[in-house]
């Protein structure tokens, strides 16, 4: 049986990410978010949403740039403390000991411990009413070398990813494989 | 040390949903997305993300209502299959034997085994190349009873939800709990 409800934002999971901004003279910030997802393949574009009265959206605005640092499993403090304090007053950088990495393209640097960072420019930007649709165009992709495999392909075997679960306001692990794109070519049996 | 990439959608995890779209004179179907995320909270706004030759393109234009349905993880071969083969010639609920069942503000159907159920309205879509993102604001939200505890909150007990990994191209299912929002207080130790 279903229950009907009102409208609320239940997709779960969600993912979790660090992203970092810079302004034009002001020290890079990090910010959590789950409001973000892929919006296109070719080009590669990413959307992340954030509300106006963030630091990060000031930043943001100054230079139009931002990088999505993806965390492993053993950052859940520094995930959560960076998605509760504010950049206004705290130096996030400071406060969890994460690392500061010079990007390639931009001007705000990456987080040297997420093993995947995502550096952006936003090319487009849409008020939606508690938050701001910012569109990131991917222009670089660094991977550490931990997580890959003699292929250099991404392997899941030492980098264990964190989902967010809306409505229950749970962080998950992720757990065990259970299929994989494609795996039943198309047949139920 | 990091590896420098070419740009690619390497966001982990993503969400696995199942969308359902029904054309004004022809039969629902379902196809299985990756690229979709919160876009806003208030109103609640949820992006789907589309590639116009898919067969759901077509008839999310017809009627611009779609359904967000989430996947419990033993649902896990109809998921891919749903994201594998096409509408156009395949009734997807006839060969996964999942249940169209009547939505309460939109045409296409709710799938009834999947646990949560947002229906949508577009208000918004924006081409971006190979993808149209459609902007759907949630009018009501469907969740199965046996996901719901005593007060009426999602629970994760008896659910297990579906997550993406693009790159890796493995579906995994959500793991332990690691932490949940603000446990930290804002402080690291």
């Amino acid at each position: 049986m279903k229950r009907i409800q009102p409208p609320s934002t239940d997709l779960i999971p969600t993912p979790v990410v660090m992203v970092t901004t810079q302004g034009r003279e002001t020290p890079p910030n990090i910010i959590t978010l789950a409001w973000v997802g892929i919006l296109n393949s070719d080009p590669p574009l990413i959307g992340i949403n954030i509300k106006p009265e963030r630091h990060s959206y000031r930043l943001l605005r100054e230079t139009w740039e931002f990088c999505v640092n993806i965390p492993h499993r053993d950052m859940i403090r520094a995930v959560d403390v960076c998605g509760v304090v504010s950049g206004k007053d705290t130096d996030k950088f400071a406060l969890t000991g994460l690392e500061a990495q010079k990007a390639s393209k931009i001007t705000p640097p990456i987080i040297r411990q997420c093993p995947i960072n995502l550096e952006c420019r936003v090319m487009n930007s849409l008020d939606l009413g508690s938050h701001t649709l910012f569109v990131g165009r991917i222009l670089a992709v660094h991977h550490d070398e931990t997580i890959l495999d003699e292929k250099g392909k991404i392997t899941l075997e030492h980098f264990t990813p964190i989902a967010y679960c809306p409505g229950v306001r749970d962080y998950r692990a992720l757990g065990e494989k259970i299929g994989w794109y494609g795996f039943t070519k198309g047949k139920m049996s």
